[in-house]
């Protein structure tokens, strides 16, 4: 097994590029940082391009990783590099990113989540993780929300990526009508009292949740071609709801 | 109004004091940053001890801060070294921390939270803004789980600790106790399938729910004391949910 010990080494570069989307995009890969979910990865047969681990992970680990797996080990503090924190597990898997290329017109069942510019990485992370439970099929993200394989995303996905379909940089408005037009019930979130209380909601059929904007809520225009928009009404003082714990109160109503 | 410009002033020390735990405990107070947040305390007559702003933040809002309030305008550069960050939106209240004496047999009324041991601040600060949304009376932190007060609790609160009760270092087993004197259902979490379903649950009087540590759930000691525990059903592979999602999914449930 080959020994790394420096952070000029030409694969450390590749590892450490994952961290940035252009990285990402260029080798096709992205970087899961901890056995848990490195294990989840193999479990799973992801197709895994490298494992990476220091002395002690290595040797606890190794036993459990597919033979023809190319496994590298790294000091301590190229292990820092890789990971850019200060105290890493010191194991970690480069992945193959999915498939990208899906076209909603050939969506035929199960639930799907959207998100409208979901900016912060630990909700659109923590809201893959929700629907991945609460058994949607997949969740589809529109350009302008985070990069579901930027790191922060991936530890807050807790694995789900391996559970069900996540497509990123979708256009919402082609997937509204593709969707509807292959029969699902297509529902937005508003904040307004004035759209559908959820709780009056039993789906009968397929259905996609749509989830906005942290600050703007989702756009009007997505709203205007929904088969209906929701609210959650509440009692208390506080203005709104996160929107990972909205979707998640949703998502457990609707499926 | 003063006008202050180095960071070496007293102030200003005990203003970014506030950022740890002792600075709090020692003046008796904690940091709002941001207009929304200093705003609410305005609506909720809160006790303010100071508005710190820049010129271009105080000349906005000067106008909506009640005469008697202290004001003090503070450079760029003092406004980042209060905020510990490097774009601040140049608006901080120093307000006074809640009287945390607190004792919970004289609760008869209202539905509680509690949380064991919830460590992460987003977690703990999203559940309060979340309990506050459901309408419960308050929130009830363990020794152990994050300072209510510390900065990233009360970004993620939004100010919901102005809407509802929270109190700090709590000993659960005896709020357990009390509570369940007062005639009180106390539900407890697990991740257990066989506890009971929180579905099969319509709590008909004043109840208490129990939330527990992001890695080791809720203590077996503290599961024992309950009045039944509940566990939530999910058809998807994820291993769990984020602990402020299954939180919100429960409150919004049983409230």
């Amino acid at each position: 097994m080959e020994i790394i010990t420096s952070n000029q080494n030409s694969r450390v570069k590749i590892w450490t590029s994952l961290q940035t989307a252009k990285g990402r995009e260029q080798s096709g890969s992205y970087l899961l940082d901890g056995w848990h979910l490195v294990q989840e990865a193999l479990n799973q047969a992801a197709p895994i391009q490298a494992i990476i681990a220091t002395e002690a992970q290595m040797s606890a680990h190794l036993i459990d990783v597919p033979q023809g797996v190319p496994a590298f080990q790294v000091t301590e503090e190229v292990a820092r590099h890789i990971a850019k924190t200060n105290n890493p597990q010191g194991i970690f898997a480069q992945t193959s990113l999915p498939n990208n290329s899906f076209d909603p017109k050939y969506i035929h069942s199960g639930s799907w989540l959207l998100l409208d510019e979901i900016q912060d990485p630990g909700n659109a992370g923590t809201l893959i993780r929700t629907a991945d439970a609460a058994g949607f099929e997949g969740v589809a993200l529109s350009a302008g929300s985070a990069d579901p394989f930027n790191p922060k995303v991936v530890r807050a996905m807790q694995g789900s990526q391996f559970h069900l379909k996540v497509v990123k940089d979708v256009d919402l408005a082609a997937w509204i009508d593709a969707l509807e037009e292959n029969d699902y019930d297509v529902f937005g979130t508003t904040l307004s009292a004035t759209s559908v209380d959820y709780k009056t909601i039993v789906p009968e059929k397929n259905f996609a949740l749509i989830l906005g904007n942290e600050g703007q809520g989702m756009k009007a225009e997505l709203q205007a071609k929904t088969t209906a928009n929701l609210h959650i009404n509440f009692p208390g003082k506080a203005e709104s709801l996160n929107v990972a714990v909205a979707g998640g109160i949703l998502m457990f109503a609707l499926n």
